[in-house]
Parts: C-alpha cells; structure tokens; sequence
C-alpha cells in the first residue's frame, strides 16, 4: 500500500458508553485542532447492506447454531473489510470502528466455548488485517451500584459480563502496544480525555515510525 | 452414538442429474426391496429455513466478497448439520444430500483460489462429520456435442467446467475408500443401477464392520 489511514477500534461490554466515545473522537479528529483528518465511523456486525442483512439473519429469532453464528460474524466481518474498511485505510482515512474480532474472540470464542478457532477464522476472513489501535473501555459490570441482593437474573446476567470483562482485558495485555485499556466508570469527559489522549498519541507515533 | 444411520452425498458438476438420481436412490431404500430405510433427502445450501435465507442473501445481486462468501457457505452448513443431518443419523436415517463440502473446496477453495483454508474452515463448522460415501457424477462438460465452434462465454464456461470436474476426480482419488465415481454420461437408468449397486454395497459393507 502506497498511503496508509490509521484503524481504531472500540470495544468493551454492553453500555460501557462505546458510541458516544467514538462520535466524539470523530468530530475531534475531523477538527482543525484533531488534524483535519477524513475519518469514517463504522460498525460490526452490519456496517454494510450485507452485514446489515446477515444481522436480520442473525437475530430472526429461530434457532441458530452456535458454529453457524460465528460463521455469519465472519462473514459479515469479511465482506466489511474488503469492501469498506480497506478501501477506506488505503485512500487515507482514519476509520474509528464499533467492534472488531476481539468481540467474537471473547463472546463466540469465549462465552459459547467455540475457542481459538474463531480467531484464526476472523484472522482469515479480513486477510489479517489487525487495528493499529483497540480502545478497551473497561468498567466493572454494576458494581457496587446496587444495595439490593441481586435476583437469578440479574446473577447470572452479572457473571456473564464480569467473563466478557476478563476477556478483553486478557486480548490487551497479550498485545500491550497495540490496546488500551481506559477505565469507562469515569464521566464521559474524563473518559474522552483518556481516548484522544492515547488515540492522538497512537497516531503521531504511527506517523513517524510509518513509511512515508 | 449408539446408533448411527448412514450418509451419502452427491457431487458433480450443474446438469449432470444429481437430482434426479437422489430422488430415485431415495424411492428404492424406503421400499421393501431396499429395505424399507428411513430415507431424509436434503440439500446445501438451502436445507433449513435458515439455509434458505443465506442462499437468498447469496444470490441477492450485489456484490459479495469472496472470503464472505465462503464464510456464508460454511455458516449454511454448519447450521444444517447441527439442526437437521446429525439428527437424522443419530436417529438411525439413511441422510441423501445434495452437495456438502467438496463442492465448497472445489467452487470456492479451487475456482475462487481460496485454497485449503475452505476445508479446513468446513471440518470446523460441521465438527468433522465426513460423508459415509460420497458419489461423484462425472461427466465430460459437453464433449463431442456441439458440432459447431463454441463462443467465447461457452468456451470459458467449458474451461470452468472442466477444472470443477478435475477438482471432483481429485477430492476422489485422495479417499477411494468413501467415494465412488460413476460415469454419468450413460441413460439415467444405466447411471441409476451403478448408483444402487454402490450405494447398497456401501450401506452393507458399513452394517457389517459397524457397532451393534
């Protein structure tokens, strides 16, 4: 590739605030004062018409098997990268993205005990296109929030986030210069300052180290 | 298992009677004289509800990125597995299947140059159930047919045709032992009677060597 964007990507549990952090480090990076970047905000699963149907699959509400769902993440993964994100990195863009594969590694690979596979699979299917950068946004699942006994629910509603928190954490710390992890209990100021802080940083190194 | 039915796919090229011969394979083990099996005949993609949700999204008209493709392919069928052909087996069926992962190896792993990956990412989506006995329908594409000189589009799709079919051939010389090649250029009842002869061949040889 001649030029090169800069690929970001946000991940963390259900309500850890990922949307409004990513339309914020947009505008900030679409700014004079972030750099005039051209920036492209995305998601997965359905940031394209196809990923947009799959996820109707998906969610249809009928049975569907755990092997053939993460196969559909892929999927869906596979066809975004070669026809949006790529495409967008190679004109120059810095796209800021909602979810990646770590997602998969953590709730197919994980929660569902599909393993490894899926990973390698997700690796396959974007032809190994890894973020420059993955933003963890991190909060302790309802902690210390309720006075009251939790119900069965709520328990096991409880433990399952607190796995996919352990999840994400454990991805970034097997490749430290490529993640951070940014406590997301602080307020959405506090928590932004945190993002642009190590987004900016991120990518002033990528821009010196990187190829001209 | 305690007990295990038997499976048998068909692959070859388009037109060359898969269908046709399914149905009739199917008639002769549900009756007496085939000995009144239990016979589900299926088909990939496309035999569950959600199968044929995927193969509308397949063939929607846009584009489709290969490796997404693939991925739907392997999704389809790791569902069907699951949800309809394991069942069957498990139940003591004989299971007659139109198309199962050659053709993925052969169309998308060989024709798209996807390579080993595509089986590989197959074994993993149906947790490696293998056809008992897999028959080939071979047939030269359109040999000694056409008197007149073919057109470009024909002679492209001639070639295309041609390395399916040395695709097919491959795949079954690797495991003779659970695949049979049967000359499909005869009369539908003369390819019909060496598919019969195969298939109860197979099906008794299997009850013999198989648990109680």
């Amino acid at each position: 590739m001649a030029s090169r964007g800069f690929f970001v990507v946000f991940e963390g549990g259900d309500g850890v605030g990922k949307t409004t952090q990513i339309e914020r480090l947009a505008e900030l990076l679409r700014s004079e004062a972030g750099g005039s970047h051209d920036v492209v905000t995305t998601r997965e699963p359905g940031g394209t018409d196809l990923g947009r149907e799959l996820r109707q699959v998906i969610m249809h509400g009928g049975h569907v098997a755990p092997r053939a769902e993460a196969l559909l993440y892929a999927a869906d993964r596979a066809h975004h990268v070669e026809s949006l994100v790529r495409p967008a990195l190679e004109a120059g863009s810095v796209v800021v993205q909602d979810r990646y594969f770590d997602s998969s590694i953590v709730y197919q690979g994980g929660a569902r005990g599909l393993g490894d596979e899926v990973e390698r699979i997700s690796l396959w299917a974007t032809e190994g296109l890894l973020p420059d950068l993955t933003v963890v946004l991190d909060m302790e699942p309802a902690s210390g929030r309720l006075e009251r006994e939790l119900d069965r629910v709520e328990r096991e509603t409880s433990v399952h986030a607190s796995q996919m928190r352990q999840g994400f954490l454990k991805l970034a710390a097997r490749a430290p210069g490529r993640y951070v992890v940014i406590n997301a209990a602080h307020s959405i100021d506090e928590v932004f300052a945190d993002v642009a802080a190590a987004v900016t940083d991120a990518m002033s190194r990528a821009g010196e180290g990187g190829a001209p």
